[in-house]
This record gives C-alpha cells, structure tokens and sequence, in this order.
C-alpha cells in the first residue's frame, strides 16, 4: 500500500506491508529505528524493530537510500507522529552502497544541483517538486473547470514572438561542413525544415489564432531564451502559461489574472499544507501569512504614470531614479508592492516604444494596453495585454518597432478575417513557484535546470 | 455570455448577449439567417433577424467569418435545434474580408493544413482539437487522483535516451563561422551550454530518477524526432506521456495501461458527445461501437514467441514472413487485433537484441520484460517495460548494444543507491487522439504539426 494511504486511513493494530526507502537508521544492541518513506507523501513512518527479527544482524546494517519490503503491525507512537510501525518483516530489495550522496544530515542547495537526479529524495526538493506537480494541475483545472481548451503551441518555429528574446537554432546540419552559398551565407534550403528553425519564445501568437476559434483558450508548455544571464531568477528553458480570451479588454484581464492568482494561492495552501509548513518554518518565516493576506487583500490597479508618479513622490533614493517613458526597475517593484501598497500591483497603460508591437495602441497614441501584474516578494509575476486588432494600426506599429511581416503574414490575416479582438497574458511557471514557496532560486525549482554551460542528466 | 452556458441552462423568452463569429449567412429579402458559434461549444445557434432593425442593409451584407456582438431574444426554433435567437441587434465588432479561405462548404485536409491558424473554425478540426484539449486534461487528472507526481523533464538534453532516435542538434554558434580545432572537431565548448546538445526523444530517464523519490510519477511533454519520415503516422515534434511507477513488475505495468486506457476512451465517450457524435459520421463510421467495445473486453497477454506462433499458424499470407526473434510488422499487429483477438493485446518478452538497452533481462536472458500494447486500428499504443535494477546486467547490456556510459554515470548511480526497480511507458499523446478521433493523419491532430521541410506559423 502507499504511505499517504496508511496516514490517511485508521490501521491501527492492522498488518500492513509498505514498499519504500530508508531515509535514517538508528541501531542500537536489540532494536534499531528506521525512518521510512515510500514518496507518496511528505511524512516519513518510524519503523521499530529488533532482534526478535531473524536477519536482525543483516537488517541492522541496512544502508540509508536502500529499498526495503516492510511488513508490520501499526501501533501508537511515542514520537513525532500518530502511529509508527513494528516490523514483523524487512527484506532488503535494492540496497545503497556507502557512497550515497544523500545522507541524514544538511546538504547545501549548490551541492545538490549537482545531483539533481537525487535531490528530489530531500525533504526540501520532495517539497519542491510536489508543490510543482500540484500547482501545474491545479492550473489545468483551472482553465477546465472555466471551459478554456488546452492548446499545444509548436516548440519549434520560425518566428521569433516577441521580436526581441535570443534564439537557439535548431538544424540537422553537419556542424562541421555547414553548406554556403557563394555568399558565405548559410544554405538554410538544406535543413531539415527547409529554413531557419529556432526554439519557441512564446506560444502567444499561435494562441492568438485559436482563441478566434474557442474563445477561451490557453497554452502550458516550455519555452527557451538563449540568453547568457546568470542570474537566480534565468534558465535557458522554463514553462509558460499563456491564456488568450477573445473579446476581452484590458480590465477583463486583470479580472482573470487576479481571480486565478488567488484561485493558485488558495489551493497550494489547502492542498500542500505539509509542504507549506515546512516552507514556512526552514525556507522563508511568515510565507503561509503573507499569501493569506494576498487572499484578503484587491490587487490596485495604477496606470504606468501614475506608477513613475507615486515613485518620484515617494521620497526614496533610488539606485535608478523612475522616469516617465522608461521601464520599472525591481526596485522600483518593490517599493510599490511592499512598502506602497502591500499587496499586488497591476501597473498598466505602458509607453509604447518600450512593449511588444502586437498590443493595442490607446487613444492617447502614446501607450498602449498592456498590464504587468508585481507581486511582494517576487515582481513581475504576469504580463499580458490587450492585442491589437486593427490591421493598419498594427502595420504601423510593426513598421515602427523595425519587425519584418515575412513570416508572420499569417498573424496578420487572423485581422483580416474577423479576428485580433482578444486580450491574454504569460505567468512564468517557476516564477510561480517561487513566489509560492520562497525558494528563490530559478535552478532549484526546476527537476533539471539548464542554464549557459550547464546541461547535466 | 458563453453559448456553452446557454445550451445548457433555460433561457427560452429570456434576452441574450453574445459575442462570437458567423459561420453561415443566408439573406432574404426582408429577413435573414446566421449560424453563429463562439467557439464555446460544437453547436451553433441560429439567429434570426429581419427588416424591422435599423441596420437591416448592413447586417444582410455581413460576410462569413465576421465577429459579431449579438442581442436578441431565445426562443423555440423551427429547425434542427431546440431554440433560436431573434435578434434585436447585431453589431460587427471585426468584420472579415471576402477572401477568408474558411467559407461554409466542404475543404479538403491538405488545403486547411496549409491554413492551419484558420482550420479551428471548421467543424472537424474544432471538434480535434477540443478532444486533443479534453483528453489531455482527463490525463492529468487520472494521474492526480491516484497519487503520481507529474514531472517536467528536460527538453534540452546532452543524451539521446533511447540510444537510438535521430535527434536535432540545438545551437547558438554561428553557423556561418563554426568553431573548430585543428582536426576540424566541432569547439562544442564554445557552444552555449559548454557541450553538445540535442532535443529530448524521450523524459523516461530523467523521469526513473523521479519515481525513485516519489513512487509514482508521470511526464506530459513535447519529444522530438529528426527523422525524415513523411508516413501518415510520423511528425518531428510530438507530445509523449510517461508514467514511471516504482516497485513495480510488468504484469503490474499491463493493469495500469489497460486500465489508463479504458479510463480515457470512457471519459472521452462521456464529455465529448457531440465531437464522437461528429467523427462516427463524418470520419469513422462504427468508431463509438468500436471504443464501447473495447470497454467491455480484457486486453489478450501473449508473449512475443506466442505472437509468432500465432502469425505463423494463421494460414494467412503476409508481406513479411513473422519471424521468431524479429520485430512485428503492421500487417501483424492487425491480424492480431482485428482478427485473431478482436480486442486490444499485450504482446510482452521481446527478443532483447531488438529492443533498448534499460529494460530488464528475463530469467531466459534471451528476452526482456517489454510490452507492446497493440490496439484495432492504430497498432502499437503504449511501449512499456520493467528497468534492470541490476547494475552488472544492466552494464553487460549496454557494452552488447554500443550504449556508452558517458553521459550515463548519473542513470547508473541510481542502482547503486537503493534505486532502478521500476517499470513504466510511454504512450504518443497524438496516436491516442487518432485512435480516439478516427482522423488519421498526424498532421491534422496537432495544432501546428512539424514535419520535414515543413514548418510554418
């Protein structure tokens, strides 16, 4: 049977027999303690045995990570948990050797990346990574229970997006005898796909073209940016939400954004509640309340003047100093979730020259209707906008910011042929997960991060 | 409103508002019809309106494929539906040109796949891709309610998983100016991940590593293939389930697969009625007889020898003579599903020189504890085996296959710590929607399919 079975279940004075690893073993002359763990939840078992056991000597020399097959009666603990088991049985199925990288004791997370393909066997990555697994599903039910369909954008295109993320190209080329033209330019006609192939930014415009045909879908897959940054909140590949609603506006938007952030909030804390406690108690102090209050709390909703504005104002001394047609900076976030406002801050209506080409001008022709949504703690969590849907105006735009219409002459039709009227965001999965269990590292929330020069297992 | 939500709630005399597109556009002179759909359902409704609105002239001129705001009252209909909606206005939110490839009559696959943005607006595909989306999600969720973890393995990968596979090489050199030494090694260090790196064909390595620390574990994600293959069946990039299940023998895997199986088809009957109602008359006339049935047969367990005895003894002539240690053809697969066992089979215990490296060696070391499962009409569905936890066996047949174990340390490491019993599958998540569709080309179950030479959008 499985662990989180037996916790939740009444075995007492019941046989039970459990399949699983040694997490800690403790022997003494004529019983030994072992702690016990199958992964099929948080809380290890204490099994009791002693040398009433025919193999005792054998089993008392079981090494940690080794797989055992226990068979045992469930009885009252006198530690930690409810119950704890007395072995009637333990055979050894796959045993560890000495070298065992994983070990009772405090390992540093740098370490433990170079083992990722046994981290997981951690109290913190087995939190971790079932936080993970448990909020990609609650995302789906999300969208499923609101009747978006689940739309598999291409990981391999043509089109770059968002006009401006690094690229990694795809061939099937022989490296090292790349064929040319008598130019020295690349003879992409003899690639696998007949042309210059890279890796997805984003599944956006593709999404687009399926919300003109469901209304309401989204997109969840990976998505990869080839930029050589090294800093704890890059990875070269990482996962993306992308919902796209079609005859949605701006303030729409911002509904759904902020009704699926709590919806994500709510359920992580109703249905981790281990793994938050133990967030809360050895990664960051005070995190189950500061999501709570997010719960209770409206998001604002400031323009990007009024955004630049209350940071002028605001007295502080800035390492960069906020100006009016120019980016925010994290600190500029910071000021504005956590000391400003105390709670999230959707910060909308932004300069044009600084956003994608495909958002919709506003009246004023200077901004247009995009929306990032700054959380305390993490910044940007989502960024989304309005698309825009008049053909003449989006030529001009892509004129402007210098993006060529080959290659996505196809984007444009969607505004040809009764399309373009939809609003959607992006919500970088890790970034999620960070924000929701304080781990704040982009390599240690992912099961096999892959950043410049590093690409292991 | 959604026009799912009115289907299915009571709204007859009642004024409705609704957003969506028109599919179909029959004026008269002094009233007219529109078929319109938002994407929220398969159905469309009918709107009714006449020369009594202000904008009677313009409306009549509305061309199909036009977003549309629509008011009007619900009232009973004289045609195939139960209601129609009268409209009291109408009000072109984007209006679409006369040359909209997607017009109200029959379009062969080849032309829609070539508009492949616009082809989720047509009956058929909408009705795919919003299986594609429903099955997808009753993938998660019968994962979920047993307890698995769900796992994002790497897309970026520096081993090649099946040692066998043609994969695509992943880059940020120029391709123009490739670094090379003196011999004319490709300086892979120079790369941007320090090394030679390729798409993943398969997440099951990584995926083990997982199912060692949590029991149960599944990946759903893209996988990649460089073959040029230009079959019915073959895409370069598709989407791969794989469940891995720890402590856990092959007649175990085979419960977990028939039942995986019989849980989607019966979902899929379920909640996507309209859709099956479509594909058995328009693609697969008997599909939904045939999935019912297999509801109610046990799969057929043969060993691999026992197939080709079973072939051998059929009298029927086949283009490849079935062969004792040879692979199965698919001429056979469908002798054996659609004749001999008219239901789906296991076919277990591969000779082990035809099959990869990690799977476990019977007790016969002639054979390895693989299983095929073979289904009427698609062949082979789910590929599965039990892992060799056993170190020594497990090196001994990767010298005999030319695996090396560079790059391999880390999938060996997880038998010397306490790891390596698991068994576990993969199943082609886009073979499932045509063996649950009827549609039989891959290229028209994937939203944006890749194929050689072909990559657009």
């Amino acid at each position: 049977m499985d662990l989180r079975d037996l916790f939740k279940g009444d075995y007492l004075n019941q046989e039970v027999t459990l399949k699983g690893w040694i997490k800690n073993h403790r022997r003494q002359k004529e019983f030994g303690f072992i702690d016990f763990n199958d992964g099929t939840c948080f809380s290890s078992i204490q099994i009791v045995y002693d040398n009433k056991l025919a193999n005792f000597e054998e089993i008392s020399h079981i090494l940690v990570g080794s797989a055992i097959l226990v068979k045992g009666i469930i009885i009252p603990s006198q530690g930690n948990q409810e119950i704890e088991l007395q072995a009637t049985s333990i055979k050894v199925l796959v045993p560890s050797q000495e070298d065992n990288p994983i070990q009772p004791k405090r390992h540093t997370r740098e370490f433990l990346r170079e083992v990722s393909y046994l981290r997981p066997r951690t109290n913190l990555f087995n939190a971790v990574f079932r936080v993970r697994s448990t909020v990609a599903l609650a995302i789906h039910q999300y969208f499923l229970n609101r009747g978006y369909v689940y739309v598999h954008t291409p990981i391999l295109t043509d089109n770059d997006g968002e006009g401006a993320g690094e690229m990694f190209r795809v061939t099937t080329l022989d490296l090292k005898n790349i064929p040319k033209d008598e130019d020295g330019n690349v003879l992409y006609k003899n690639d696998f796909f007949g042309k210059k192939v890279g890796l997805t930014v984003t599944g956006q415009l593709q999404a687009e073209a399926y919300a003109l045909a469901y209304k309401k879908v989204y997109t969840f897959g990976p998505t990869f940016r080839a930029e050589v940054s090294h800093t704890k909140n890059h990875a070269s590949e990482f996962w993306m939400i992308e919902p796209e609603i079609a005859f949605c506006n701006l303030d729409e938007l911002m509904d759904i954004e902020e009704d699926l952030l709590k919806y994500l909030i709510d359920y992580t804390l109703k249905n981790c509640k281990e793994e938050m406690a133990f967030f809360d108690k050895f990664v960051e102090p005070g995190i189950i309340l500061r999501l709570e209050n997010v719960l209770k709390t409206k998001a604002a909703r400031i323009t990007h003047e009024e955004a630049i504005k209350i940071l002028l104002e605001s007295g502080k001394k800035f390492e960069f100093t906020p100006k009016y047609g120019e980016d925010i900076a994290t600190e500029h976030e910071k000021y504005l979730t956590e000391e400003y406002f105390k709670s999230p801050v959707f910060v909308k209506d932004w300069p044009k020259e600084i956003k994608a080409f495909y958002m919709r001008l506003n009246d004023d022709e200077k901004t247009v209707a995009a929306v990032d949504l700054l959380v305390p703690g993490s910044g940007e969590l989502m960024g989304g906008s309005q698309r825009e849907e008049r053909l003449d105006v989006l030529q001009k735009k892509m004129a402007e910011l210098k993006v060529p219409e080959k290659g996505l002459e196809w984007y444009l039709n969607l505004r040809r042929f009764g399309g373009g009227l939809s609003s959607g965001f992006g919500m970088g999965f890790e970034r999620l997960i960070i924000y929701l269990t304080g781990v704040d590292n982009i390599r240690d929330v992912i099961p096999f991060p892959r950043t410049p020069n590093s690409c292991d297992f």
